[in-house]
């Protein structure tokens, strides 16, 4: 079984939407991604820190879809890393109430044995050093190393994120960011200078309106699954680089076509994690309701024009 | 050979984007449409009033695309109609700077006897009763009356709006109007308010990104291609009505899996439509690139995934 090797947050959220509010849940990108992860026939290990007060019952949570959580350091005088935030009416947009760093500020990740010869390795949203530490515990070149980084990093960390970007093959970034990094607005020629800049695949995440992924001229687009409603956009743009990535492991095939198909499951599982609050729809998704929407997004996208 | 009734704006545009600005030029919905439609091998008449001061010249741009123009009225002592727009750097929103309504105060259509037995009708964006007014002067019944329609007629003449929908087949309309018209922000459920009120099929444009085709249950998107430059907007809407209706006219198929194809090929004009300023890539458009950008389009959104 090929390996997926994740770093990211583990995390407490308190999520408000116009549907009401959480408690401290379970949250955080390497819980987002490995979720959506687990959907494949795949060995996801999770690189992270949490604190003392981080339930056992949450990491059973991971455990139970298979996900090593080796890579999970526990800090029992630290607290879990938590993160607020409240959107507005139109989902789209949303206001960080709390952010509080505490484990995550001293994060130094630590690669398990079992996974420094992943074959897939996702770096999510944190600090590009951290990200660059991942890399450099590997025992065997990945086949794949996927990042996805945010404006905060390059606002305060540029140099560092541009010089692990040379070593990564796929960026995931979303729209406002590409053209932060870039300098252009156009997504086209935001997805060639960054391109320019290391990766060879670029996913531009647009929220509602899709995913686009860019190789050296060849271009595909993944839309959203249009939704009558919207319960809580938390952890989407993770999981649908969960649903990527996974997919990419699962058939151990980079080409542009299959990537094709990665996204599509990208954002095939991204529609099932907004249905409920937090991780609650990921972790009761089976693999027969993906299937299904595989179905949805056929009908969705796919047409038969005959040239006459 | 099948006929497309068009009823819109027959106008003089000026306009402002980031890349220049034009002196009055030739605009107007019913233009857009008729360019658009002119690509099919269908019979496009346009009816529509424009002033003395129309030229000749704009006539005959119409006429070596094979539209026909009896039903555009030229009232002598009068001025044609004149819109001036300015767009912002992002390209995704303008300021309308001149609106002179001129002839078409009081605007009365007039369907020429050739065209009351026209197989579509696309009632462009004006007020609801000259919309109606023209598919009262049908003598047959039209295989699909499309209708497009704005905020503005919202707010000014809703009651008379309701009942023109009434007759219709399909709405085109942007997003946001979709969310004004049915006081809905999910355009999934906009789709099925404004499908109570009259509309089997309703087509919602989101501009740069893309357009989404709904009918009792069914829902279609087309992308629009991402483009390293779009140089005009003026007129992509109604373009992809044309290239809509024009598709549907041709084929004279009006089953959803056909309009499919039609709304592919209403975003496939379009993209063409923003890469110069108004109407002038419209015109010099040929079928060979309207050919190879299918090809752009079906790269862009066709997978294959084999489930194991």
């Amino acid at each position: 079984m090929n390996k997926l090797l994740v770093v990211g947050t583990v995390a407490f959220d308190a999520i408000e939407t116009p549907f009401g509010k959480t408690m401290k849940i379970l949250g955080g990108s390497g819980t987002y991604v490995g979720l959506a992860a687990s959907q494949f026939e795949v060995q996801t290990g999770i690189v992270s820190v949490v604190g003392g007060d981080f339930p056992n019952s949450y990491l059973e949570i991971l455990h139970s879809k298979g996900i090593n959580t080796q890579g999970i350091e526990i800090i029992k005088e630290g607290k879990t890393f938590f993160w607020s935030g409240k959107y507005h009416n139109d989902m789209n947009s949303r206001n960080t109430l709390i952010t509080e760093l505490n484990v995550l500020e001293d994060f130094k990740p630590f690669v398990p044995a079992g996974f420094k010869d992943a074959n897939i390795v996702m770096l999510g949203n944190l600090h590009p050093l951290v990200q660059n530490s991942v890399i450099e515990q590997m025992s065997k070149k990945p086949t794949l190393i996927v990042l996805d980084t945010m404006n905060f990093w390059m606002n305060i960390a540029l140099d560092e994120l541009h010089a692990v970007l040379k070593k990564v093959d796929v960026i995931t970034i979303n729209d406002e960011e590409a053209r932060q990094l870039s300098g252009e607005y156009s997504l086209v020629n935001a997805a060639k200078k960054i391109h320019e800049m290391g990766p060879k695949y670029v996913v531009i995440k647009k929220g509602e309106h899709g995913a686009l992924l860019f190789n050296e001229g060849n271009m595909f687009f993944a839309p959203a699954l249009p939704l009558a409603e919207v319960f809580d956009p938390t952890g989407a743009g993770d999981t649908f680089a969960g649903g990527f990535c996974g997919y990419l492991a699962k058939t151990g095939d980079i080409s542009f076509e299959n990537m094709k198909n990665a996204i599509i499951y990208g954002s095939n599982l991204a529609s099932f994690c907004v249905e409920k609050f937090g991780t609650e729809r990921m972790q009761e998704l089976t693999s027969d309701e993906v299937t299904k929407r595989l179905q949805a997004f056929k009908d969705l996208t796919q047409f038969n024009i005959k040239l006459s």
